[in-house]
């Protein structure tokens, strides 16, 4: 048993996602979300600076003497996950690799489709991965990086988000992929819309809810369950103006985020 | 007279709508562009950082032996402006006060709309601006998230853009407003759209066209024109792939984008 918390990181506010389901699926645990607003997006900077910057994001969950880590970003994820094992002693899990098994494991017809913003598609991440797991699997990706925004803009559910959607998914539905993959951390909150567009016979994948579970195996197998029966405790930390992100972030949580501080991530 | 190049800069592609309108209203004079397309945007950094980037900036361009600078950038303009005039011995002129005087000029019943990224509007650097020359002003600033992404997307024209606008612009056309202030380098591309929404009663002001104005006033004034015939040379300098910005650069010049180079901007 281990009554230390879980250490959640993204680039910004889209990680929230991730730690929605982690909150669901681990409903006593505690948990300490750091956002790296200051210095979003990942998906631009060179793969040195994102290895820096996620390193910094580490040490910082590590001061809060947390028992595990979750890298809740793609870029990060695809990026920085390898060195960040061989550095830290401490059990890691990204959000690529529970994604990418997903998708092949809810295929029929081994066409995938994978999307995300022009960064993680750009950088092959999940197309690399899946083809890696099964040699069959055709991978199409798109990049949609109008969805971010919408979703910021609380515009899911609107016409704006499903003429968008629309546009980018057309090529998808041409190839006929039966399975899409929602490879950024935004894009659960369109998951309504993404299904209308694409229709009901083919299936979503959603990263957050597999990394979720992956960590839920990870701290069962591993006997880190917190034993106290206190009721579970979220705090949020953040390297820019915290208001923005309490207030986005409440749309993503479906809840108010109370505790929430910034601090200066350059420090770690 | 002086035959050395007009230096302007950006936080990356948007200021291209800048540079357009001095091709067009200097059509003799040699340009250097500078888009700092590794570090944008500018809009979520500290003051410090972006008087920093923007001296980087101009000392790039100094290198390159300019007579005049344009700061393309809303961001820099409205945080760099003065700093960068009092430390640099070369005329300098920034996009927001072309703006601002223009729309003071323009409007008739003193009810002047400012869109812009969320950055500009929320620094309230137009609105303070107009104010501050017309006490009677009164100044309405949206912040339009979607319009850079939309623009970026090539999505100028699409019913995308137009529900967009429309849910963006709602708020501006029930205060009545007959100037609507383009406060971000990347709008004018949208023009036609925010025309058909605002409609033929709203004078669009594009700071981009305003700046051109000043600076060519202000290179005739100092008597600084190109007196060589030989055809205008344009160069291009980014801090990152220059292949994204040669793509959708083409958009906003209407020309092809051809000598373009990658500089480390952190050497300046």
């Amino acid at each position: 048993m281990d009554n230390r918390p879980i250490g959640v990181f993204d680039s910004g506010i889209g990680g929230l996602t991730v730690l929605k389901e982690i909150m669901e699926q681990l409903p006593n645990e505690d948990i300490i979300y750091f956002g790296d607003t200051a210095r979003i997006p990942y998906g631009t900077r060179s793969k040195e600076t994102v290895i820096k910057y996620s390193f910094q994001c580490i040490n910082f969950l590590l001061s809060k003497n947390i028992k595990a880590i979750v890298i809740a970003c793609n870029t990060a994820s695809s990026i920085a996950l390898e060195p960040a094992r061989e550095k830290f002693d401490v059990p890691i899990i990204g959000v690529i690799e529970p994604g990418a098994k997903a998708a092949i494991s809810t295929t029929k017809n081994n066409k995938i489709g994978v999307i995300g913003t022009s960064g993680t598609i750009n950088s092959e991440a999940y197309q690399t991965l899946i083809r890696s797991m099964d040699k069959s699997a055709e991978v199409i990706g798109v990049a949609c990086p109008l969805f971010v925004q919408i979703v910021e803009e609380g515009w899911e559910d609107t016409d704006v988000a499903m003429l968008a959607a629309e546009k980018y998914l057309m090529e998808l539905k041409e190839h006929n992929i039966d399975t899409l993959v929602l490879g950024c951390t935004h894009y659960p909150i369109l998951r309504y819309t993404l299904s209308k567009v694409m229709g009901k016979e083919v299936s979503l994948v959603n990263p957050a809810f597999e990394t979720a579970k992956a960590v839920k195996e990870m701290i069962i197998s591993n006997d880190m369950l917190k034993d106290s029966l206190d009721k579970p405790e979220y705090k949020f930390y953040v390297s820019d103006d915290p208001e923005k992100f309490r207030r986005i972030g409440g749309n993503f949580l479906r809840r108010e985020i109370r505790s929430i501080e910034k601090i200066n991530i350059e420090n770690f």
